[in-house]
This record gives structure tokens, C-alpha cells and sequence, in this order.
């Protein structure tokens, strides 16, 4: 049987245009699936830099401007994976176009610009998805499937952490091609919408909707070159950030992110704390899930270090053998999966644009809540 | 050479007497020291309870009414295991009758009592101290020994967590002689004179004062039948407990602590993130000290598990041989030897009561803002 | 740069030909090689499900009888992914046709075979490898570059443990194209060709020759329905084998491995004790080499956990950023990269059948002692 | 109700006679029991040595001849912390007057002289028992519930190791009250007797006998100055040694011990894989043991770690609260209290003389093998 062509239209060829490609290629290699994505073209500025992106993965053709790519009839969906400050316009002429949108995470700079870019990709009626790439860790989804079961009872505590270490050096400059998540006007914030942005969508995910958050932000290095201007300017974004919230449900949540906690690299972690048990999880060992079941004997009770590596674990059937390890790209390829099995079935493949407006509306909130001093309603 | 005799009068029998006492019969084994504890009375209000704990451990003698004990001629310091609320009026007691005094933390129900505490014992001049056992755990002491060091640079981060899971049922009555901890009126609060005045006794220590924090508190169980009247009343007393913070070096603090994190029995945790070196602990293995050096060869670097076992550690040179793991208790005779040291040497074993006075500072405030959701001046 | 083209034939679509032909559609994303291979054709017995794995992966053409892959002119390299009792006459019938063979582990059913082939290859001059796919494990390179450097000394002690636990149940029938790992006939071996081959393989490549070995081996359950026959027959496979050995360099070596080891799903792990330094790792949390350095301070050694994904790491500079995980099938696209690099500089990338045949003849010793219960020189 | 006073007799006051002492004085603290025993007499050669021991902990009176000691009407049992050549002569010494004997491990320099000792024990009839402590670590004697319940059912594996690091150096030298251990002749062997009988011990206890081993031993430092004669002498102990064995209910074991794997002090480890579930232990982590059962539902199966520190774990009922971690010594303890509470049932408290005597004849099997070179009955 024939598969339905999806033509793509990748927007940048950075760090994420290389995951998302990288998932477009593989998706259907592992997953039975009805659509067959096709690499129509790839578009950024540099003509050059993108055709020899072209050349590496197979995109048909190059452009330079998004506006063109979007314009195209060959185009049905456009992958976005250019820095935080444009998404807007270009998800918002995309859904003008009818072209179905994945818009790389934060959803847009602040949650004003989130709620126009949701109301016209609603109003277009297209497929949307945003990529909150970590609800799609084999384990991950694996705590969701265990906290839907309702085994776990009322939830008292979330916790979750995002610890790198990366810019601790004030050498380290700001804005370009590279480092544009240090220059706020790109970026939008820092650490904020980088890190704690995963974190917030995994927690409403898996948690339910967050109320209200007290936070404190901080800039360790006040000042740093910047790449465009050759000059040293004050750096905008936050360096850390911390926040204690409460979530609809009566639970209490307590997020910390920085890039200053020396020795971790990427340490995403979270653990929720419920009646009948507890679960967490850690980016640097990806494959294992730890669970605690109080309804286990006593005498025998004990954090359970899962390794979700099964055929019958969230996706493992379409890989290896029990006991392989799958890695970080293997999210977005899940999620390209999930994706074109959501064109089959008509049901939405999450986060959708709308989903991720709420996690930017808790980022607001917390960037609000850091400069106010004052807990702040989502 | 004979020892000098050092009269002890221990005033409860709970768990903490147990522990002391054990400590005070224990440290002349393994330390060499000038002054020989001698358990000279224990002090309970149930007679025969006193006589059974005096004959199991060996104390000469029996009191009921602590003023009788502090009366004695014949003792020289006062060892105070009782709950909370008691601490004031038998320290100030002791003060005024020239007794050195050892009190179980948190130092009072609160700041202005400890105050006043604190002056009493100042105007006597006698020794004194908190028994806030956890910076003698070698693996914390041997923390303490590399961030002297000044090697590890700047601080950027602190977080400590203490979270446990025994008291999630609603069926757990409160009050009484078990349960005081429960109680608002004996223990002062709940989570936070019990636990999280653990985590910051260490943080200050550690990483110097705290300037200022947004906390937030929760009593999940509303309602607990109290052991003393029969009836079932409100819980006056904070289950659960997160704190943002910052320090005065510059640094950011997150703390929480709870009853209520089904799977952790008593996981008191730190770490600390700096410029050139990361720490972390964990009581649930204590003798381990996790340290990250980024001045290790890059290729190389990953965080170190040191096994604080060796005769150079701290305290462990008096014990048994590399490998060999120490426990809880141990704690409790290293603060006993450096007790009985500093009364050789006339420098004070730490934590004193003005340095606990400081962590009862900052647990006020901590529970000030979880009442009043506002950041708070320690 | 127009690449060169190389034509790939695959024999096999199993687990094997699957990864494999994972890496060979890999590699060239990732890695800047002068070839780019061509899957040209698949070949199995069974055209339909050949097919069906050709539309699958962009197969060009299927083939159901071996010999004709062999004999196409368009075919430069076969990967040959069948049963061991197979690969010797593919890969003599490759040799002599002037094919590149890469061979999946263990080259053959015994050295009596790999002799033969490794002469036949020798003859040929043909560009050869065997699918020991674990010394590509970036953390497993990683601690071959660390012993490389000679710092860690003399070296005592290797032990490796290769541990499953998916035999355990009675019922499990043997052979068949599923099952063929439990059929003496179609593997030559149990656990020894299928596990300890791989532990034998990175021994030897880390630690260089092993001069004789001491074995025990062990079928637990002894007759199983075979599903060619459908009849009970005897199990004539090593269920567990366990073996001591001594180095060529004057080291000791323990190996172990198991499908019996109930609650491990494919746990291997190795270790290495020198003078002045130690090395273990785990294929469950494969991103991670353990490094104990005697050359640290007294006081702060310990082992380091060193989680290999930095950009200066082995590979790993072709990913993504640092502590973002890789996975099992990483490896064989290191393997792919590799030989693809090996073809423009001529340096042949291990293990060469000549080194695989070296680990074969460890095998044989380790089944002949099984038998005997003596001491057996490799 | 007044207590049996027990009348102890210590022979020897170095590491072991600390920690053995120390016992003698703790058990009764903790644990409710009949006897309480008296620390009357301490012997050694050095009567300075013995008297500031003797002062330090508490015993009545010096000895400096072991014979004098044992000829004491006042001396009910008598404790041997001497070198293992010693055992023999003051064991059958220890019985011919009819003392109870609590003789340090291992029970003797070989299989032979223990027999003698059985023999001499049992025709006293008076209690014995054999100092391997490392049963009465609560996760250890855990573990020994669990598998006595049947509930883990038919035994595939068992391995163990016993790794340490303190003889890499050939400046150390060989002999004398601090390093008999590295004399043969005081010793008996190296490893073998001092910490692979250790693993022995508890695995006959955990897995029932052993049949045959078969053995590889080394001695890495050939020669050593040796601390009495002040010269370079050979050296006699094995440095390493490893067996492969077979238990009589058809199990497999591998056993490893040194004291040249860099990086590990007292690393005890063992492990049991059964039919329904595995355990394992570490003694530098040793609160906890590390439980899988197969009986849990497919997809939450992993390892469970168990903090074993409950009231409800084996002897945590007479310590602290849950998650308060014991210590080393405290094994030692609960050998203390078993063996008095031995005397008000007749129940004897293993391991007896005659349970060592089994680990003895393996610890001679081990050492057979590894100079033969062949399998050896136990």
C-alpha cells in the first residue's frame, strides 16, 4: 500500500533543525505508518550553509526566506526552529497559508504573543504541535501511563530540576547563530524559557494545571560581549530561576533551573510525591524510571529502578531488545511518529499550540512573580 | 592520668535521650579526651520509666521534677531531651544555677524565646550547646573541611531537602509523649523546627547567613484526634514546608521538607554548586560525600563518590578501617567528644546557642511568609 | 564533493540486519565520509518478507538466494546478518568474489572455521570487520583511550559479567528463525558465542592476549520443543558458562554470563583494576564510564562518574550537546563511520575477522574446559 | 529482675578486640536480654598496652599470659582476637577448661586444626561461635528471611566479591601485630582466609553447601621486608584469589577476592539470582539490600532498593527510626545479643565451630585448587 506523501519545510538547521530532520528520516523506519514524511525543503538565510544542510539529509530544494517557503504549494507542513522572537509571525502566516505548523519550544516570547498565534492556527483549523520533546522519553511517558492508572492516589509534592553549567564563565559571550539563548531579545528569558519551559509542560502533563508561583530569578554575570554588536552589553535574560507554586489539584510544587550548578550537564529531573506511591525520573540516565509502590509489603518496600527498555514499555516494541538503551533523539522521533498517527486518527497529538500557551502563561507568570516578589496567579 | 569527672544530668528519656546517652557512654571509648561524662541522674516524669531507662543505661540516679535535677550540686551540665515548648525554662534555669547546658534542637518555639535563652546563658557564661548532630557525620564535616578550602569558589546555589512519608495517614492521632512532634503546642511548628531547622543549621554553616525568604506551607491532614483529650482537633502544626532563599554571599537557596513524600524515610539532602566544585550528601548513605571538581582534566571530570571512610576523614581515624561505615548515632558522639574537647581547649563547639538562635531566625521568617505569602527579612 | 558511492548487500533482516542497516542509513548524517552506501539489495529466503524490509528501509532490489547477491556486480561490500553456522561459507564465497564482508559476531561456529575464513579473506585482500558493535559504545572507547595513555598502570584485575535472564521459563521452544540462539546447531553455542564473545572481544582489545582459561558451564534446562522438528528435543547450548583467566600481561580475569540471571535483561558491564587507576562500566546506563584515578589527592578520591557526552568525547563531537544521551544503536553507526573512514585511509578498522578470530579461539578454549575441567591454553 | 552476669575474657586488643569489646558493652544498651557480661580480664603480651585498654574500656583486670587467663575460675567465656595460628591452642585450651569460646574468624589456619577444635569444642559441650559478623548486617540477615520463605524459588547463581586496595604498594611490609595478615605463617593464606571466607561464610548460610572449585590465586608482590626479621623475605599469602564452584542444590558460584583493585577499600558484594527473584548487597552502601521480584507486574519490575532500617527489619526494632542508617559495629553487636540470647534458649547462634569448620574446608579446597590447578572437592 502506497503512503500518503507529507512534504516538509524546515525553518533553520541549527541544533533542533538537525533533531527534528534527523526525525523525519527515521520516524517510519521504525513505526507503521500511513504518512511518509518528504524532505521538501529546508530555508534559511545563509544559502550556502543551508544547502550543504540540504545535500546531508536529503532536502529537495533551499530557500532563503521563510515568507517563500510558506508560500510554497508543495509545502504541507513547516517545522520551526529558529530562535524564540520569530516564531510568531512565521507560525501565524503559516496557519494563514493552511500549512500545518510544529513550532519548536517556548511556543513565543511571552504568552500575549501565544495567545495570537493560537487563535490563528485555531482559526485555520491545522494540525499544530509544539516540541515539548520529553513527554516522549520512553519513561516519561511511562509515568503518565502510571499516574493516569489513578494507582498513586492524591498527589501531595512535585519537584522538578534543571541544572546545567554551561555559562559559568563571563568569557562566554552573548547573541549570533550560537548563542542567541543568551540575548533576551531573542530569546525571550533565559533559563526560564529554555529549561524550566520542559519542565512545566512535563509537570502539567502529568500533574494538571499549576495555580499560582512565588519565584526568584537571578543574573550571575551581568554583562557580557555581544556576538552582533562587538560590544559588552548587560545581559537581559534570567541565569537561574527558582519557583515554589501550588497546582489545582492541592499539590505543591517546588522548580529550580540554572546553567550555573557546576557538574551537571543537562540534568533534567522530576519526582511526584502521592499517597500511594512516588515516581521520578532523570535525563542523564534516560532509560530508567524509579517507582516506589507503598502498596508493596513493608518489610520489602523499596524505590523499583525500572528499566524501560520492554517490548511492552511506551514505544520500545518499534526498537531493540529488552535492556538496550534508547538515547535523546529517540523523543523526536517518537514525536514525529505521534504526530502522523494523529493525521490517521484526527486526535490531536499534544502539546498542541494551545497546550503550550498554558506553559507559557506559568513562565509569565514566574518571570512576573521573580521581578514583583509577590506570588503571582497563572 | 585520671580524667576529670563531667556530672551528667539528663532531663527526657525519648529517642533523643537514648541518643545522647549512648553518645555520652560511647565517646570516651574512641576519643581520647581529659574529661570522663558520668551519668550522674536522668530526670522523667514517670518515676518507674526513669528507673528502668537509669538501670538500663547506668545513671546513678533518678529525678521527677527537672528543678530538683538542675538543683544538684553534683551536676555539672544538663542534657535536654524534651519536647519544644520545655527547652526555655529549664535552659534559663540551668544558666542561673552555673550549669553548662546541651539542649536538643531546634533551640526554642521560637526566636524571641531563644533570645532570651541565649542571653541567660551568655550572662552565665557557661558552656553550651545545639544538638544539631548532622555537621558531624563525617562525610558533612568533610564538606564543611573542602568548602574552607576556598577552592571551590564562588557559591552560586545551595538546595536541601528532608523528606519523609510517616505521618500520610489521617488515622495518625497527635499529641501525647510519641507523637508531641504533631502537636502545634509542644513542637512550635511542624516540618520546619523539626526538619528544614536540620537543612539550615548545615546551610549556615556551610554557606553562611540567609538574608531573606518566600516560603510556603501546607497542613495536608486538617484534623488528628489528639492523644491527650480524646477529641479530634484542628492540626496547628505546617506538614509540609519549601522555601526559597538567598544568601548573603550572593548565592540562591531552595529548600523543602515534608512528611508527606511516600517512599523517603528521613532523605535529608544538600548540595552545593560553585564556581570550580559541586558538593552533595544524602543521609540515606551518609558515609558517601559526592564532589564534582571542574578543575579535573575535562575528558575526565564526573562527580566523585568519596567513601568518607578513610583515617584521614574527619572523625574516622578513631574508629574502624577504610570501608567500614559508620551511622546515625556516631553523629551524636562526635558532638559529645568536641563537647568535651572545646572544654579543654575554651573554644566552643559549634552549633552554640546564638548560632542555633540564628537557624530558629530564619525558621521564623520561614513560617511568617508562608503565613503572609511575602518575602521576608531574616 | 560528489561522495562515492558504496553498494551494500545484506543478507539477513532480523535483529541484526536491522540495526545494521540503521547505521548504514546513518552514518552520513552524522559523520563527513568520503562514501555514501547504497542499499542495493536484501536478501532472505523468504521474498515477501525480504520485500517487505525493502520498502521498509529503501532496499533497491531483494535477493532469496545468497549466492546470487554474491555474485552481482553491483554489490561492494555484504553484511552478512544470518546465523552463525552460515557465515562461513557467505563469507569465503565473498572473499573470493572480491566483496568486502562485514560479518555479525561470532565470526563462526568455531576457530576451526574462522581460520578458513580468515585465510580466505587474507587472499582476497578484501576490506573485512566483525560486528563486536560494543568497543563503540562511546564510554567503552573512551576507557580504551584512557588505558591507551598508559597512566593507569600495571594491570591487575578485568572481570566482565554479561547477565539475561529471558530463558529462564521451560516452555520457551528452541530454534526457528526466532529462536535460533537456543539451537546448538544453528549457534554453535549458548551464552559463550552470544554473550561472553562480546565481554572476550573488549577484554582483549583493552586488555590485550588471554594465554589460558579455567571454565564451568551449565545447561539448566535440558530438553525443549524445537520448532523445526515440533518435537522435545535435548538443549544442546551453554545456558551459563562461567570462566577464570589469565592475561598474556600477568592480569587475572573473571568472566560470567547468563540468561538465567533473573532480573537482569542485558547487563554488561566490565571493570579493570591497574596500579594507579580503575575503570568500570554498564551497558544499562551505557553513557556513563566510571574512573577511579589513585593520582587525586588522598582524601578526595573516589570513583568519578563520568557521563560521556561531552563534544571531546569519543564520537560524540558528531551529536548533540553535552549530557544528552546516546543509545544502543549509536554504536553500530560508530562501526559504520568507522569502516566507511577505514576505505579512504587504508587502516583497517577492528575488529578485523583476524581479531575476531582471536576471541573465537577464547571461546573454544572456554567450551573445551567446560568439558574437560582442566585448564585450556587459547 | 537482676541480671546473669557473664564473665568475658578477651584475648587480644587490636582492630578486632575493639570492635568485639565494644559489642560486649553496647548489646545490653539496646537489646533486652538475661545476661549481662562483665568485662573481667583482658590479655596480652604488652601489660602496658592491655592496662590503657583496659582502662579505656572498662575491664577489671590485665593478663599477660593467655594460659593464666583461661585458668581463671572468674572467666566464663573467653573471646580470641588473635592471629589465626593462635586459634587452635587457645580454643581446645578454652574447651578443656570448659569455657564457652567466641573465636575471631577464620576458625583456623586450616581444615585440620579445625576439626581438632570441633572435636575439642563439642566434647566440652560448652557454647561456641565464630566471629562472622557480616550475617548480622540487618540488610544481610534480610536477605536470609526472604530467601528462607521459598518465595525466590530454584537457585541459577550466586556470586560474591571481596575487593580492597591497601597492599598495591611493595614498600608495605609484611608482619608484626599490624600486618600479620600479609604473613603466612601467622595467617594461613591472604585473602582467602581473610575475606573470601567472609563471602564463604555467608553464602553457605544464604545457598547451602559447596561441592567443588575450582580455584586461581596470585601473589603480585613476590617479596616484602618483613617487620620481625627486618629482611626482604617472600611472601607466602595469596595477594588474589578467585574460584568458580558448584553448590549441592545445583547452583553456580563465582567468588573474587583481592587487595589490588584500585578504588575499592572493603568492597563486599554478593549476589543470588533464583527463579522468581534476585537479590544483592554492598557493604559500603550496606543499609541497603537490593531486591527483584519477578512476581511483580511485568511492566513496574526493576530492582527495588531497600533502605533496610525499619522497626520491622531484622534487629531495627531495638535502634533508631526509619531511614537512620547503622554502622559497622553494629554487626557485632547483634552477634553479642544473639549469642547471649543463645544462652537462655540453647538455641546455639551461628555460626557455630563446626558451621566455620564447612567454610574452612572450602577456604582449603580453594587453595588446593588454585596451587593444583584442578577441580577439588569441598
Amino acid at each position: 500500500m502506497a503512503k500518503k506523501p507529507l512534504n516538509i519545510g524546515m525553518i533553520g538547521y541549527g541544533f533542533m533543525g538537525k533533531a527534528h530532520t534527523n526525525a523525519w528520516t527515521t520516524a517510519n523506519r521504525f513505526f507503521e505508518l500511513e504518512h511518509q514524511p518528504v524532505l521538501k525543503a529546508i530555508c534559511a538565510r545563509n544559502a550556502d550553509a543551508a544547502q550543504t544542510f540540504a545535500d546531508n539529509w536529503g532536502y529537495e530544494s533551499v530557500e532563503t526566506d521563510w515568507k517563500a517557503l510558506v508560500a510554497r504549494d508543495d509545502i504541507d507542513a513547516v517545522d520551526v526552529c529558529v530562535p524564540n522572537n520569530l516564531h510568531k509571525d512565521i507560525a501565524i502566516a503559516c496557519a494563514e497559508a493552511g500549512k500545518m505548523v510544529l513550532c519548536e519550544k517556548p511556543l513565543a516570547i511571552n504568552a500575549q504573543d501565544g495567545e495570537v498565534m493560537c487563535q490563528a492556527i485555531e482559526k485555520a483549523g491545522v494540525p499544530n504541535m509544539v516540541w515539548y520533546n520529553y513527554r516522549r522519553i520512553p519513561a516519561v511517558t511511562f509515568a503518565k501511563h502510571i499516574i493516569d492508572t489513578g494507582d498513586l492516589g492524591k498527589v501531595f509534592h512535585y519537584r522538578a530540576n534543571f541544572l546545567q553549567d554551561w555559562t559559568i564563565s563571563s568569557d562566554l559571550p552573548q547573541g549570533g547563530a550560537a548563542l542567541w539563548r543568551l540575548d533576551a531579545k531573542a530569546a525571550g528569558s533565559g533559563v526560564t524559557g529554555d529549561l524550566l519551559a520542559h519542565c512545566i509542560d512535563t509537570a502539567i502533563w502529568l500533574n494538571g494545571s499549576i495555580s499560582n508561583v512565588s519565584a526568584m530569578t537571578e543574573t550571575f554575570v551581568k554583562e557580557r560581549m555581544h556576538n552582533e554588536t562587538g560590544k559588552v552589553e548587560p545581559v537581559g535574560i534570567d541565569d537561574a530561576c527558582a519557583f515554589l507554586c501550588r497546582f489545582d489539584n492541592g499539590s505543591l510544587g517546588v522548580f529550580e533551573s540554572t546553567r550555573y550548578a557546576r557538574g551537571h550537564k543537562a540534568l533534567y529531573t522530576f519526582e511526584i510525591n502521592c499517597e500511594h506511591g512516588s515516581l521520578r525520573w532523570d535525563l542523564h540516565d534516560l532509560n530508567r524510571l524509579e517507582y516506589f509502590s507503598h502498596r508493596d509489603e513493608g518489610t520489602v518496600r523499596g524505590w523499583r529502578s525500572i528499566h524501560v527498555s520492554d517490548g511492552d514499555h511506551p514505544y520500545l516494541g518499534n526498537w531493540w531488545v529488552p535492556g538496550l538503551c534508547l538515547g535523546y533523539e529517540h523523543s523526536f522521533v517518537h514525536q514525529v511518529a505521534d504526530f502522523l498517527k494523529s493525521l490517521e486518527t484526527g486526535e490531536p497529538a499534544g502539546p498542541t499550540f494551545r497546550d503550550a500557551l498554558e506553559t507559557q502563561k506559568v513562565c509569565d507568570a514566574v518571570l512576573a512573580s521573580g521581578k514583583s516578589g509577590s506570588w503571582t496567579n497563572v
